[in-house]
């Protein structure tokens, strides 16, 4: 079907970004409402901190895979999707300045089929021995009615411990850069549209190869594991040389770089400083989505930005950390309004 | 439809409990492989925990509603569903020993109605207030294809630190005492069952009167909120009071308070030191399901079990939070194997 009408947007993929923000701003005032003397964080950030007797600062986070899970139950390839959870929350609470300490999922199903249930949990555990945190606990759910045969959904929740000297947001300066570090692929955001450009859209099954993409089909490209970003950063957030991190998720660079941006200031990203991956570029063409919509549904190939200060660019880059993880530089912080301009450096 | 053939066995009703049984066992090799030193638990214990450096120990546990989503989803109720899901955990880490610090949820949709992502998430911070912990973080996820129009489902997270002296099962000691705390309704398990009599065998809607019991409705008899047992133990509890503690949850009485029990010992529950509530006598006369299987389905009346030394059993019984709360003794420790006999004391 090569018919096309209208760009696919977001919101036709059955995703209402505008109705969630709306409702995300109510919510904030239901999380104030049972704020105690301990909670150090605020409604918003990347992982919410909590104070312990002593100087322990604890950090914690709950995600989801989003409907990449659709693409695991469609492919029958269950072990890894585990793996993008787990790596997911370590990145959330990374951007807090926080080392995992232990994770816990929540596992639910319409009928229990215990070989996917193990190749699933057996994910969760990979990504926790692979980041070394402990898996805790975990809920495994039968909820015949709820869940088809054959589907299931994925949460986890993760507790890490603040011992990274990242100040965030209220350490971010102007003159500041931006290190970008390449994703693997989608990451766990974008999935709806995604599977409704490939799937429904182009008709692809998940075992075809991917036009101009070699030998990897539609499912191996889709479910590239989530990359964990606490190895490569380790070095330089040991020494001090990050002021701020921002794990792109949901609402791309745009929406998550703003995340830790001050009111005075804006982040200048340069999309031109990095070539966005095959895949990308297909679910551009193929949505005929603006850049700026693109941008703000698909990381586009950076997972994580680290806001650094001048001085400490050469050094960050040169990490081998850093380094092996392909870092490199993608723009700037200025004077500005709190926002995230999308401007080629010309 | 009053014709009846077999018995409602729970496995008729959708879930598998011996695959489930099965798994458990294969999981928890996985769990062990990425157990850390500061990891304190075993597998299957109420809540996992987790030694922070100093002398405090974490205690965490990830959780569902079950099928209660449905009911709540075809009743139109969303506002308590979240709290019934806090007071779940609480009582989880409580039988560990914890005080609850922080909660986070997890809310996933087919398609986000404001209104009703706000009133479930309503009743999570509802039940986070009423037992003095932060709501410190969630993830609203919106998964078109996974969760139909009007569905969702809820999970929970939480952590409290280890504060009460509670040894648990190695604490157990022959000629112990159970003290039983009543429950409100079905709490969170055996929905897929009660569900199945109720709507489907029998006929019912949410809002129709259940039989013999008086005004209250099938919606309002299956919602009744899950009882947190945090307020009516704290007293005991910082007396050192109680010796362990099984939440009745999924497996029921036989499979939690197994879960407290040495290898050496019984626990006898004299089933007839209370009377079930009539909803749970209902579904025992529609579903014709022998005792056995009932006791090991719904928790029958029974939301929380004590082991208290015989000679703690009157200061406990005496207690204002435990009598408040209709606490009452329903069995003993024995020399056995290990396992729970339901045997009236005659």
């Amino acid at each position: 079907m090569t018919d096309r009408v209208d760009p696919i947007r977001y919101r036709d993929a059955g995703v209402d970004l505008r109705a969630a923000e709306s409702l995300t701003k109510r919510l904030a005032a239901l999380v104030e409402g049972t704020r105690t003397a301990d909670v150090g964080s605020d409604f918003g950030s990347f992982g919410g901190r909590f104070r312990l007797p002593g100087a322990t600062e604890l950090v914690a986070s709950a995600d989801g895979v989003g409907t990449k899970v659709l693409v695991a139950v469609r492919a029958g390839v269950h072990d890894t999707i585990g793996e993008d959870l787990v790596n997911h929350c370590v990145n959330d609470i990374l951007a807090e300045g926080a080392e995992p300490l232990f994770f816990l999922d929540y596992f639910a199903c319409g009928a229990l089929e215990p070989e996917v249930a193990y190749a699933v949990i057996e994910g969760v555990a990979r990504g926790c021995r692979a980041n070394g945190l402990a898996l805790l606990g975990g809920e495994t759910a039968e909820m015949p009615g709820l869940y088809g045969v054959g589907e299931y959904d994925l949460a986890g929740f993760i507790v890490g411990r603040r011992v990274f000297d990242l100040p965030g947001r209220s350490g971010v300066a102007e003159g500041d850069r931006l290190v970008a570090l390449p994703s693997s692929g989608l990451h766990t955001n974008g999935y709806s549209l995604a599977r409704r450009i490939l799937f429904d859209h182009m008709g692809l099954a998940p075992g075809d190869a991917l036009p101009d993409l070699g030998a990897e089909t539609v499912a191996e490209a889709l479910l590239r594991v989530h990359v964990s970003y606490l190895a490569p950063l380790r070095g330089v957030l040991e020494q001090g040389r990050v002021r701020a991190l921002a794990h792109i998720t949901g609402g791309g660079i745009p929406g998550n770089l703003v995340r830790v941006l001050p009111s005075d200031l804006d982040a200048i990203v340069d999309p031109e400083s990095w070539e966005p991956p095959r895949l990308f570029r297909l679910l551009a063409e193929e949505s005929r989505l603006e850049a700026g919509d693109l941008y703000e549904t698909l990381n586009m190939g950076v997972g994580m930005i680290a806001v650094v200060s001048a001085d400490q660019e050469r050094a960050v880059l040169a990490d081998p950390g850093v380094r092996g993880a392909g870092g490199f530089p993608c723009g700037e912080i200025r004077p500005g309004t709190g926002r995230v301009r999308l401007e080629p450096a010309g």
